[in-house]
């Protein structure tokens, strides 16, 4: 079974402070790359890797989607997100991602937010995926970027010419131990053309790549974002199936 | 005019003793896997932006393309290239990429190799390469890795765990001046996700994307090359036309 940090009392504590948990996708700076790489949802079946509180969820219903299943592995996630109220058409399942059994449902999109990078397998969650999909179908998805991922000491250190980022095991692709909210938190590093090259292999066409970093509007508003310029910290992905 | 550092008599001496420029295709690590994205070149229309000695467009003739074009900015770099001889069905320009006219010619395959990072509008230049090649037809080409264009101060520094890449300013896209061979050389930083939004924009498919980063063999032959596992120093992008 995959690291469940979500569970962890202390980590479940601390995560609910994040703008994003509290203030949902509007306190994502993401978002609105993430969001554009989607197709209308009305009439659409939708499925969440990874849905935390499903504010993502709860939004696909709001745009119509036909069904929204939301996965988790966390119990304490779902019932947070239980707690919001499951809107009609919308379910949470409590799943384990390293071994999906979506049971031979299909869906017509995809959407997964900062959690493959958790993912193990991940060559066999996006067969899965895959699988899942008709031709056209949508598989978009954000990630840690891998250069926010590679470094063995992951902190802004300082340089001659102000902060830099270290940089360094980009090739060496394996598990990061790191203490975000928690010690002891596992990641997987995968290099950005392994993504690409995943998704190829299991039936994809790239159809969108962004590496988030902030917009001089971000920046206006949050002046403490500064050195995110520096070094993209999300990959965000559109796929197509084949 | 682009910046021809190529007519530099200290730099082209010092390009000279390059194993990739005295020794061709097989001195370049990357060429396998760049080859790898190529089709059978056998009477095929190739041409080459940035040719240099030719060592490409030798081997494209060797391997049966109908026709060859290299261009090239360096007039010290045709010369050479001329000297090695020039193959039936081959032939060498000299023009400036920033402002390349191809003159109503078509070809099925456009190959660079590490002189991209150096043209400035880029837009302009992948609307060209578009515009010469059938729907179908290929555009390979390797540049520096936006991880190694990016920072003010691009080399290996001392971190508390070995040796660290001093990644910064990914985000601000322009030149980035450094001493390669010669001082004052220009090169042109772009994040990954313009290379791939700019081949989009011109009607181009994502094909093939590696980073290059050594593989056990080559470090077995060039223990040298360690530091190179610590960030990719060459994106190769396979392209093909919509």
């Amino acid at each position: 079974m995959a690291q469940n940090i979500y569970d962890d009392e202390g980590f479940f504590d601390r995560y609910a402070q994040l703008p994003r948990s509290r203030d949902g996708l509007a306190a994502a700076p993401e978002w609105p790359a993430l969001q554009a790489m989607l197709p209308p949802l009305r009439g659409l079946r939708v499925l969440d890797l990874g849905c935390g509180y499903g504010w993502f969820c709860r939004w696909a219903a709001d745009e119509g989607a036909a069904a929204v299943v939301g996965v988790d592995l966390s119990e304490r996630m779902l019932a947070r997100a239980a707690e919001f109220g499951v809107p009609p058409g919308a379910a949470y399942e409590r799943a384990d991602l390293e071994h999906l059994d979506l049971g031979g449902r299909s869906f017509d999109v995809v959407y997964s937010s900062l959690t493959l990078h958790y993912v193990e397998d991940l060559a066999r969650l996006v067969g899965t995926v895959r699988g899942a999909l008709p031709a056209g179908g949508s598989f978009v998805f954000s990630v840690e970027h891998p250069v926010f991922t590679a470094p063995p000491n992951p902190a802004f250190v300082e340089g001659p010419g102000g902060a830099v980022w270290p940089l360094a095991g980009y090739a060496a692709e394996g598990p990061r131990v790191t203490n975000w909210m928690a010690d002891g938190v596992v990641k997987h590093h995968r290099r950005l053309d392994t993504y690409v090259r995943l998704l190829r292999a299991a039936g994809f066409a790239l159809a969108d790549l962004v590496e988030w970093t902030p917009s001089a509007a971000d920046l206006a508003t949050h002046p403490d974002w500064g050195d995110e310029v520096h070094r993209p910290a999300f990959l965000l992905v559109g796929a197509t199936a084949l």
